[in-house]
Order: structure tokens, then sequence, then C-alpha cells
């Protein structure tokens, strides 16, 4: 259900990953359901930054008294797609006390030596927090299938591994909401381009950069794949639309706020005597 | 040095603990240093975010590029002094990417099975990060020792094991800030009634909290002792009277900027040749 007058249509629904999905087809410059431009996505942000973090408390105050629910946002991007942005202004407005960061680089030797999951369940999030993946174990099947970084049969067997990890982890209380922040080729081009001109982003640069994107059509193939393939019911896909970095934080604010709301959650019932407790306090 | 024109004197040099200090007498209801009153201190504090949040994203810059220094702010204070609101407010205007935040309850079976500082250096920043220590190992010589948790003799080691592990981290590029949020009894009983008093606020009642303040004169003791034997040049301790919450977050938010000021950072160099990139780009 949209949750202000700025969206026309739920973008749960509109960017929800779909049997017969085709990446190819998915506009990276629209911004469907909202209804406004820029001006009005940043109101809407701005405006829902306050909805979002007493949706977090309130998840986080109902992990404190034993409910076991837990929401998994994941991010997955091209370079310069706006994940970081993401994370800074739509993550950023919930409590730093309630919010489970994991940022995944390349793995460090002790992580190759184990199960490419390993690390991941070290960073998922504990009852009543908001866990945010920066990249994640789809790495393993989209830099992992590109580059060839693992033999062709256990490239392979990690859809079914991923699911099976998505499914465990919906079991034990966890919502999961994977976003796929959609980028133009030639947008990439502009971004990585106003880094290299900007000396407060030379750091952001990496030559590597250039080569991923390269191979551009391979890692969209790669996306697909995975896409199409770990999509379920419990631990869906969305498409956003990136190529305008306002429209992409507000419908990813927008998911995770819907995604909270239907948690249905309430603030917890004391399990003391309030009045026994303001006597005790007023004597104290 | 004051950051802008709200402060008349440095907060770093007002609230600093200092030879002959005595908690007793320090104000936990004035606004020192503070040019202003409550809008006032809610403007400074709005201002203050994009300065903090530019100069933490510098020191994670700095922190990609090889530099090893990191931040830590260690938050100790009576419940209800405002600890979330300085987390919510003045850390959360940095992008989570580059906080670590911890926070420290009571330990865990594994944790008592191992030394105090255990599980306190699991949790560190690394290189660029702002840590923030939400609670931390002064715990294990505040309620360790109004609750005589510890035997007599490990309670009295513990002051020197904490002074030797705040020097290796200073050692190891880690910037320590100490903060106790000093409020005052009465201030306390208001605060702990009006979460009594309000539906959304009783899951952050607690009736222990009500015993630990029967023991309000205990803890100050064991406060003073604290502050007086672990404030050291490399890990000072900060006193924000902290009955105005307005004062306590715009004052901890100055401390944090001006130890990110006085580490002297500068946009990281390139390590690779930008116009050589500009035409790799140019051809992608």
């Amino acid at each position: 259900m949209p949750n202000d007058t700025f969206w026309t249509t739920d973008p749960s629904e509109l960017l929800r990953v779909r049997p017969g999905f085709d990446l190819a087809d998915q506009p990276t410059d629209g911004t469907p359901g909202f209804d406004g431009g820029k001006t009005e996505g940043q109101d809407a942000l701005a405006a829902g930054r306050d909805k979002l973090a007493e949706l977090q408390e309130k998840l986080y105050a109902c992990g404190r008294e034993g409910d076991t629910r837990s929401v998994l946002l994941v991010l997955q991007a091209m370079d310069t797609a706006g994940k970081g942005g993401i994370v800074s202004h739509v993550i950023g407005a919930m409590n730093p006390g309630g919010v489970h960061y994991a940022g995944f680089g390349k793995p460090t030797p002790e992580e190759l030596a184990h199960d490419f999951l390993w690390r991941i369940w070290r960073e998922v999030p504990s009852a009543g927090q908001v866990g945010v993946f920066d990249r994640s174990h789809y790495e393993d099947v989209l830099i992992g299938r590109v580059r060839q970084l693992a033999p062709p049969d256990e490239l392979e067997r990690r859809y079914g591994a991923i699911t099976g990890f998505e499914h465990e982890l919906a079991e034990s209380g966890t919502t999961i909401v994977k976003v796929m922040l959609h980028l133009s080729r030639s947008e990439q081009r502009k971004r990585l381009a106003a880094r290299l001109d900007d000396r407060t982003k030379l750091w952001k640069f990496n030559p590597a950069d250039v080569d991923e994107r390269l191979r551009w059509d391979d890692y969209q193939e790669a996306y697909q794949i995975a896409l199409e393939r770990t999509t379920t019911a419990e631990a869906p896909w969305f498409v956003v639309p990136a190529d305008h970095k306002w429209y992409a934080r507000v419908a990813v604010q927008q998911l995770l706020i819907n995604t909270l709301e239907r948690l249905d959650l309430e603030w917890p019932m004391p399990d003391y005597d309030v009045e026994e407790q303001k006597r005790r306090l007023a004597a104290s």
C-alpha cells in the first residue's frame, strides 16, 4: 500500500521481479509509481525518515522483549549505482544502535578458506535489528561468475545454496528485501567521470572499476540469471531504476517502510506492574 | 578551537577531567561554553551534522588508502542520561558504512569466561572507522564495583588494565574520546517517570533501573574513582552536563568534530594517473 500521497502505485508491487522477468526490458531512468520529480522526491525522503525511524525503533523494542523478528536489506549494484547514498540517506535515518551494517569486499584468505556463506552468516541481523548488506553473497554468483572465480559446478551449486540460506533465515524470523539498483551504462560513465573530476572523490575511483565496466554485458547476464533463480516469495528481488538518485533513495525507503509496516509491530506490553513501579520510583 | 559562533569556549577544554577533579562539583544542568538556549542548540546540532559527516567521510577515505587512524567514542552514563539520543542524533549524522557501533550489556557466559577486555577488543574500530561504545569496559569498574561482581583485587587491577588497553589502542592509531553524561538524580526520576507515563516508552523501563538508582551515591563514587584513575592525555574523559538533552548532544557533537579536525585529514591523493583513467573511461 502506498504510504503517502506521492506514491500512485506501491513500489513493492511495481518493482518486484516476477516470472518471465527480463532485466534488459527494465528502464534505468524511470520513476515508476512516484508522482513528482526531484523536489517532491527529496520532500518524500525527508518525510519518510521519521516514519522509518519509528518503525525501526518498534522492531528494536519488540526484539528486546523476545520477538525474534528482524529485517535484512540486501543491496547489489554495479559501481556508482548509489549503494553508498542509500546507506547514508535511507539507512542513516534509523538509530545506529538498531542497525547492523555489513559491507562485503574482496574475500580475505580466511574467508576464502570457508564456504562462501561463512562470512555472510556471521553478519546476519539478530532479533530486532535491521541488517544491511552492502554487497553480499550475490557477489559469489556475479563477479564470481563473470570472472570465473570458482569452477562451473560450484557456481551452479550456489544458486540453490543461496535460496536454502535465505529460506533458513526467513524461517528464523528475518524478512529479506533484496534490491538491485539498476543503472545504465552511460550514466555510469558520467558518474565515474565526475569522480575523476573532483579531488574529494578521487579516492572512490579505482582503475579496476573500468575493467569491470568493460564486462558490462557479462554482468547484466549474471544479474539476470541470479535474479530469476533466486527471487522467491520469502526473499523477493526488487529492481530499482537508479539513473535518478533521488528516485532510488525514496523507492528503497518506501520498500523498507512497507516491509516494516507489514510486520504489524506493536509497542511491547510491560512485564512489570506500572503502578507499582511508579510508587517505587516516587520513593527513590 | 570553537568551530562556529555558538561556542564561546572550546568544550574540549571546558569539560575535560583534570587533576583534582571532583565529580560532586560538576553541574548537571549547565550549558558551559555555549552561547544560546535550546533553539540555538538545535540549530547548532543541525549545522554540525554535515560538518561531522564530511570529516567522517574523510577519515574513511584515508582509511581506505592505508591510513591506520580511527576514532573511538566511549559513552558512559546513568540510565536515562541520553546515550541513546546521542547515538541517534549525533552519531546518526555519519554514514553507517563508516561507523562501528557496539552496545555492551550484561556479559554472556562466554564473555564471563574470558578477561573483561576480551569482548571489548573484538569491537574496536578498524582503520578509518568511527567506533562508538554504548557502555564499555568501564562497566567492569562501575556496576562491577558497586555490585562487587569481582573480587577486590581484580577490581583494583582493572584500572591499570584499562589504561594499558587504551594506550595500546592509541599507539595503533585510535584517538579515544571518553564521555560521561552527567545527570542529576532528580532529573533521572523525571525521565524514568516519563517512561512509565508513555505506552511507547514502557519497554525502555526496567524495574532494575530503580534498584540501581537506589545506589546513586555508590555509582557517583565509582565514577569519581574511574574518571580520576583513567583519564590520560591519550584517552581523556569529558564530563558533559546532561540535564539539558540539547546541550549534551551539541557538546558531544562538538567534541567529535574537534577530535576529527585535529587529525588534520586530507582527501587522499590517487595512486593512479587521473588523465590516463579519463581516457580509458571515455573509450569504455
